[in-house]
């Protein structure tokens, strides 16, 4: 039920989803042994400046109180539990340690949209990971990761896992969960032949294009295509020179559209500190001041140069044009060789049909995804910057704890599911957390001991009775359609002769079976949901 | 665990405690056939200006987001529910409804003190009743108050129910449950005869003191004490005269002792608008600019400007005092008689030993409690500005939802139950909210089959086992202790004869019982706590 922009409440039947979940959730941490715990929705800005996660650019929403404490609304709370775990462990016996909370979180969503996938504020699961090793931090990983696999099966609901990039977490392993829809956000890119899956920031294609097949050779040499960027700290100014695709009119290509000729994560792999996601407006201000300079350089770019000499001419005026723009003297650069002055990187978009990296055959296609988790390996992240040490053993210098982090968004993953499977009747649960397993429903002639006497034949099935006076069969029998519960077990018709009808939208099913037989029926669909 | 001040993460036994006691709240909600909701923890300004509850001088927590949306951290519920359920229910035919939730609350709480009992995050249950007429919502609240009173019995911990005035909430009909503490910031008052408890607010006395009696008449009559306050609106100064008691030296008294003089919960229910949380520095400003003016006058002082003569003209030459400083012309007023500008009201303070308004022998005590639970009847205070409306039967106008509201603080009776029950060996909790029922503590000797084999004897009470390696059983006793277990079962020295140790610090018991007695005498225990 939306109350504001991005601000939602869960009424009864939502509230039974949420907790269905989170007990699923419960049983999968304890299987590897992880205690639950519950932080603060409050954490304040000194703690991320801490760990240079705090900058006036960010999505937090930042509260008033009296005292200007510097309160902020969590949006994850690597900060907090490290600082707790570092003020209570000290020693690797005490390790390792694993906590989780499912909890509200809160960002600044520029643009809420869709319902529960993206809003201000969000239940997550999130799960900290504590190690006294790099070894030991791993093999909590593919424990973790296990976990997530067992958990997301018991949804029976297809989802992808891809090799992700941990953006500002930091560390380098980590993977992503996703259903695939066409709601998605996100971009995951998948093998049409082996297991290869990896999302935007990721994905690699087996031979590096060269745009040279795409450039008009030896006709009349193009210029390059250069944009201009800036770093994080506004110190360096980046220039990325690319060959012009043939088909390019010669018109200025602007900052805000660089993703259609340039791959930015191949851009961000080789130079992390790359602000990709300034606007042309503001980058403009910013380029002036500037005063370091970096260039990098498509690879099929020499090999133009190479084949067509007049090419190198126009890449180096692009340069100097580049340098001259920035008020920089060029004369005492223009006597070195370009090449020295460049790195090569290969930044070539990847498309739908391009070889995949990992296999001889197959070929990579994209699909929108909408993310439901990720496990993250942060190593000394977080533990370096707020001192969350401990003792190990040979050594008399204490070391900073090995952690993980691994998050499931509890919100987006029950919208996502009410998304995936719902239909033009309403909502379908997956049993794992269906509101109630199955409902019976009864025609107004039923008596209340006939209707109870059903409703208490399928203990063991989490059921509700609706035996609502003065509602039509119909009506109750649409309801219980628009609230998607797995199985509807009708007393109708059939009733007098001692029969039931079992319905399951989802597997389309309708029958009429003996009452005697009904907890059988009912149970026999529920395992395939 | 305390992260910053006012804000605290809970680990996983308090958390244990929590849910526990959430579960207990759960049972008797249910009791009373109240759903669970989850509302957002985000409101806005808007809703609060609708209801007149948002002002300058609140305890709201802001959000500053990008869009300047008026969002705040919700520190109660009343207006959203009252909105979310005006847009679902239209008739009679939908009620009663009963909603209630768990769940955080916030509030800009100028000192944070005392551990979990005053912060600025805090756990609230918080119920809403809607119900169609005044008799029903009468009725809703009879029910309410039981299912409180059943649910504090299971505490098994003493507690007091106090006539409540409902403060800001509106309505008239209000309960509080308290705990006595020393540690309590509130004051109860009960009588040593009958059953009448009342809190600071509501409580009376038997026969209204006569200031007169303290006055030294005939002697010199003394001028009375005059006291300056406001209106909240700032527009009227209200001036409170009362006899002046004999042992009071002749010095000026400001507005911020005035409680010891003045009885200022009488004052309010005579004229509510009066802004009793003023200092003296504030109210100086303010007082030139206030533009209409009441008078307050304790009854005694008729009395005694009618024996002792002499006292009118001093009483008189106060009130002309105060309204000049005001800067008003007296002139015209000075022929009318004081008696006619002014109200008389019994503003005397209540002492203990003061008799009782209920009973003829009872005399007042007051102790100090913490407040952990509150029952309101609101009637249409929300509903009528937030337009939450139905039509009723044999009407065709609509009418507004007779609502109640019923919070338990969650944390803060967590906090309280802690600080009541502990000791210098550590916390005690009752059983009803142990994060286990019992432990089996072992000794480095005992071997895992046999350790093991006790705690599946003890299958029914919520058992946790401490076999830790490498603790000594002292310690691990200590560390029971310090935690609260209610009964710890110790498998030690008396082992090898088949025998454990029974352990209740609360009732002060130790015991050595055969194997075979151990889980009766376990429950027997338990059934005290």
């Amino acid at each position: 039920m939306r109350a504001h922009s991005g601000v939602f409440h869960l009424l009864p039947l939502g509230l039974r989803v949420q907790n269905k979940l989170e007990s699923l959730i419960d049983k999968h941490m304890s299987s590897i042994g992880a205690s639950k715990v519950s932080l603060s929705h409050i954490s304040t800005e000194e703690l991320w400046k801490q760990t240079g996660r705090h900058s006036s650019n960010s999505e937090f929403l930042h509260i008033n109180d009296r005292r200007e404490s510097g309160f902020l609304l969590a949006p994850t709370h690597e900060e907090e539990i490290t600082a707790l775990v570092a003020s209570m462990v000290h020693s690797y016996k005490d390790l390792p340690l694993r906590l989780y909370q499912t909890g509200r979180k809160y960002r600044d969503e520029k643009r809420p949209r869709q319902g529960l996938l993206r809003t201000k504020e969000f239940m997550m699961k999130d799960l900290y990971t504590f190690d006294s090793s790099h070894e030991a931090a791993l093999d909590t990983y593919a424990e973790v990761r296990q976990a997530y696999t067992n958990l997301f099966d018991e949804l029976k609901l297809p989802y992808l896992v891809a090799d992700a990039d941990s953006g500002n977490m930091g560390g380098k392993l980590s993977h992503e969960y996703h259903f695939v829809s066409p709601k998605g956000e996100d971009n995951v890119w998948s093998c049409d032949s082996c297991s290869y899956v990896a999302n935007e920031e990721l994905v690699e294609k087996a031979t590096p294009e060269t745009d040279l097949d795409k450039t008009d050779v030896p006709g009349e040499p193009v210029p390059p295509l250069s944009f201009q960027g800036i770093s994080m700290d506004r110190e360096t100014a980046i220039t990325i020179l690319i060959a012009r695709p043939p088909d390019l009119p010669d018109t200025t290509i602007s900052w805000d559209s660089i993703s259609s000729f340039v791959n930015l994560h191949a851009v961000k792999r080789m130079y992390p500190d790359l602000d990709t996601s300034i606007d042309t407006a503001s980058l403009r201000g910013l380029l002036s001041s500037a005063h370091k300079h970096k260039f990098l350089c498509s690879p099929s770019l020499p090999e133009l140069a190479r084949t067509a000499p007049e090419a190198l001419d126009l890449i180096m005026e692009a340069y100097t044009h580049a340098q001259c723009e920035r008020g920089q003297d060029t004369s005492s650069d223009l006597g070195e060789s370009w090449r020295e002055l460049v790195k090569e990187i290969d930044a070539s978009v990847i498309r739908p049909g391009d070889a995949c990296p990992r296999c001889e055959t197959g070929k990579l296609d994209v699909q929108k995804a909408i993310e439901v988790g990720h496990t993250f390996h942060l190593g000394t992240r977080y533990s370096d910057p707020l001192s969350a040490l401990i003792a190990v053993p040979h050594s008399t210098q204490k070391e900073a704890i090995h952690m993980g982090c691994h998050g499931i968004g509890v919100s987006r993953l029950i919208g996502s599911m009410a998304s995936l499977l719902s239909d033009s009747a309403g909502l379908n649960w997956p049993r794992a957390v269906a509101p109630f397993e199955a409902i019976v429903v009864t025609s107004p002639q039923i008596t209340e001991e006939d209707s109870v006497g059903v409703y208490d034949q399928l203990q063991g099935v989490d059921t509700v009775l609706d035996d609502r006076k003065g509602k039509e069969l119909g009506w109750k029998l649409r309801d219980a359609d628009l609230i998607g519960y797995p199985v509807i077990v009708v007393l109708g018709r059939a009733w007098k002769e001692g029969k039931v009808e079992v319905q399951c939208r989802r597997l389309g099913v309708k029958k009429v079976v003996e009452r005697g037989e009904m907890r059988q029926e009912v149970k026999r669909l529920l395992e395939q949901l």
